[in-house]
């Protein structure tokens, strides 16, 4: 089958064979892929992954479309067996660790993994149900309730769900980033923009990928404000221990989320996706959508895979 | 009056003007004063201060035995409308910031900082309060119960009062640190000790006061596991920001505490810090107390005032 590959942080297209499913597991046709933030920095060396990258897809299973949770987990180690599978110690995740991912014609799950998706959700729309899982992980370990002084840093795509899903609770909410054009899409659902953070908040969510939105974030808490920290990126974050213990700030780190939270509200049109696609790109040109994310001011790329 | 000053990082006998109390405010006269890592730090250039530094006293007004908490509060910013009176925006920290404080033989503080200390509390126990009330502040802040894995990172003077609080939890509870010595005294109260953490734990304690600590306590979580940040130390913490978002680490920082809970305990003696005391120094001697303080091993030094 047509594949991209990751190899020495280098994309290409390839054939590869297609995909046998272990036991459990069953074999997926991928439609619709989603470049993730993450996919661009496997091939700045956040993580050592050769192989097929993506991990946010809608594929074809026994005739009906499904989404598929990305951490393929034991059932049986300590993080498992203490309802924590997406921690998994033996853990392999879609396109990430370990695993072929979704920018291929096929990919393989286990089938517990799988979700089946409404008919009411377009398959446009539908692709984005993995980061908005994500995105909504923030509400399962940070209480956020009305009237909480929020901030979201980065109006890239994942800061854009991240702040639609924090909307929903009545937060008092912004965000900071650099687009004008961005603002204009979180206009559109009600959401304040600025250049920067203005006053004292109660929550802070590192949605940029680099140490300085870390830093714009940490500043603008208040004392005992919580970080939540959603991107991952390589590299280290430096920060001084003595005013995170003086302030008593709290620090979450934050990744997968309930996929059946995200497409309950994409059925119930509670959020707006579409609006954040930029691109969509046959899969022989895989790399031009990872080349096209990394363009400043892009949002959501997508790859056409069947 | 006779006072310990300390300029440029240097520490100094002086006599100073005997304090006046501004509005709402009492003179205390110092009995006891206890030597805490803050001090030892400040002479380190962690927080620019000069002055009379000392913040854990038990001291005298109006004929009984009081203790007092170090933070200063105007009652009227957001913080202290918010109930976040020891994060006031403009608070004094006794003998941190803008305030003299308690290695000297008279101290100022507001009225309402003190707390009556009962007859069944020793004064050199009595002493313990304030760092007492800071070890239960992660209570406050971190749910610990029966069973869960804890491990207290460092076996100093703050170890031992964090290890003994969490152990009235239940907790499975290790502390690791490098003084045979220090175990001996830990084993007198049930509680286990090493040199390394053996496994993985629910939350993690960093009281070592350095970057090492940190990352020993980092590395010993399991995933969703908590550390908090007990210890106040000059320079930057470096730290893998993508592995905090993997793993889903949350981090606490946690400083001053409640007082009516630590003069709780040690009225009912269900912690013992007497046997923590190493050294007692006439206030002339106070350079040599804190000198004795950063002795490798060494645990609390005490400075006589009054």
């Amino acid at each position: 089958m047509r594949a991209l590959w990751l190899e020495d942080r280098r994309l290409s297209l390839r054939d590869v064979p297609t995909p046998v499913p272990a036991a459990g597991e069953v074999l997926v046709r991928v439609l619709l892929a989603g470049v993730c933030n993450t996919d661009v920095e496997l091939t700045r060396g956040y993580y050592p992954f050769t192989g097929v990258p993506g991990h946010e897809f809608v594929g074809e299973f026994e005739g009906a479309r499904v989404a598929g949770e990305i951490n393929a987990s034991c059932g049986d180690c300590q993080a498992c067996r203490n309802g924590r599978r997406t921690h998994c110690e033996r853990r392999t995740v879609l396109g990430i660790k370990d695993r072929n991912g979704a920018f291929a014609m096929f990919l393989t799950l286990p089938r517990e993994n799988l979700h089946p998706i409404p008919e009411a959700i377009p398959t446009d729309a539908a692709v984005f149900i993995e980061p908005l899982a994500a995105a909504l992980e923030i509400q399962e370990q940070v209480r956020v309730t009305r009237g909480d002084r929020v901030l979201v840093v980065g109006d890239g795509k994942l800061g854009q769900l991240v702040a639609q899903t924090l909307a929903l609770t009545g937060c008092d909410l912004l965000v900071v980033g650099r687009h004008e054009r961005k603002s204009e899409i979180l206009a559109r659902r009600g959401i304040r923009w600025a250049n920067a953070p203005q006053g004292r908040y109660d929550v802070a969510v590192e949605c940029s990928g680099n140490a300085q939105g870390f830093d714009i974030a940490r500043r603008a808490l208040r004392p005992r404000g919580t970080l939540v920290m959603k991107s991952t990126y390589a590299g280290d974050l430096t920060c001084n221990a003595s005013s995170l213990v003086v302030d008593e700030i709290t620090l979450v780190g934050s990744r997968c989320g309930p996929f059946e939270k995200a497409i309950a509200l994409l059925r119930d049109k509670a959020v707006d996706v579409r609006g954040l696609i930029d691109g969509v790109f046959p899969l022989d040109d895989a790399p031009a959508a990872v080349e096209a994310a990394q363009r400043p001011g892009a949002l959501k790329m997508l790859v056409r895979c069947g």
